[in-house]
């Protein structure tokens, strides 16, 4: 970068780490993911732990995992489709709910924004550690992931960057 | 922004996005946003979700919104008066313990510090999306938002500044 | 700092302030702490809230703290081998097999990153305010904890960081 670089640089970049498996704070994840891109922003989503269920490529409730531990935890996690509110879930009754009032209210739809985000070229990224502990395998993901990386990756390309933990 | 004003700028913008509406991370919303201020830095509250709750003008736990739906969801987020605890929330017992802790060790109280970021110059921002998914209607919220915005507004207003999310 | 200072300075600081004392979310913040500090970025954990948990000496439940109420709470929250998950937790039971998926998929464990954080000289601090609020002492926190410091400090330490708020 040179001298005029740091001075004249337009907008930062945005990387989101997405931690917590919620739909109401994947919602407000990929909305922000969306907004910045649109806004000529470069954007990384980096899943990690619970946020790896968004990109699981499972329709149902799965057991997926090589091991039993891996899949108990796996079935409990369920699947993009299985994604908790962060209050008031009510056994998934309000997720459905909030689905129903943001299609009323014609507020795009979680897998609306997912796709949008991905055409927009936000860059998709899964946290290796957290795939071995919860025994989550890339095959289990949906092939938009871009990436498994590390927290070394993560933290480089994200020098420039906003971080916003989700 | 000249040349020299990359270098010597003095102190970073600060936003905080406020999704969790619970009593405790509010706290250290406003502890940090207060404390921002106070030594000169410009400081944006972003209110959405769950957020939006500590900005209801409702003293009791009331029905607002403009359908059923809404009503329901608004009745079970109550007001600025029932936030729960992210943790041991028991009901609301705990809440009432931790106001009388704080009263009694002396550490301001919620509210003193919601109008202390409004003396300090704090600026408060309600999520548009949010509140069309939750049916929370301007006048269902405090004085002190001042403006209702969308993403952009957000990101543009946060170029500068730090954004923590809470 | 000179004028080259900001256009050639290496890599940014990073503040990470540890609201939540559950067991994963601590997991995330130390694995970003270690993995920062492992590349040369001067590394800040500002301990607040619930966060407390993790610093404190007490290997079992023990009632700390100067009142009924503060006991309470202490002997609520319990201690660093008492941390929840934050979702999934069973009554504690989900801990105990993440730890244990942790060590046969080889993955360091909290308490290692612990050390790994301390050893690569990460600086520990805890929030003044909310150890008012929850009754906790200096007494009652390792060693390892550099300094008990307000909220102006954090912000100030933080200046040239990225914060994380986890």
């Amino acid at each position: 970068m040179g001298l005029w670089g740091c001075c004249m640089e337009s907008k930062k970049d945005l990387t989101i780490v997405c931690f917590s498996g919620e739909f109401d704070k994947l919602l407000a994840a990929f909305t922000i993911a969306t907004g910045a891109a649109a806004t000529n922003r470069k954007v990384t989503m980096f899943f990690t732990f619970w946020g790896l269920n968004a990109l699981k490529k499972a329709d149902g409730r799965r057991a997926l995992g090589k091991d039993l531990l891996s899949r108990a935890f796996n079935w409990l996690m369920g699947g993009r489709k299985q994604l908790p509110l962060s209050r008031f879930n009510f056994a998934g009754i309000s997720p459905k709910l909030m689905r129903g009032m943001m299609r009323k209210n014609n507020v795009a739809q979680l897998e609306e924004l997912m796709e949008a985000a991905h055409a927009l070229g936000v860059r998709i990224f899964a946290c290796e550690m957290s795939m071995h502990i919860l025994g989550v395998r890339q095959d289990d993901l949906i092939d938009e992931v871009q990436s498994v990386v590390g927290v070394a990756t993560f933290l480089n390309e994200s020098e420039n960057a906003h971080i916003i933990f989700i």
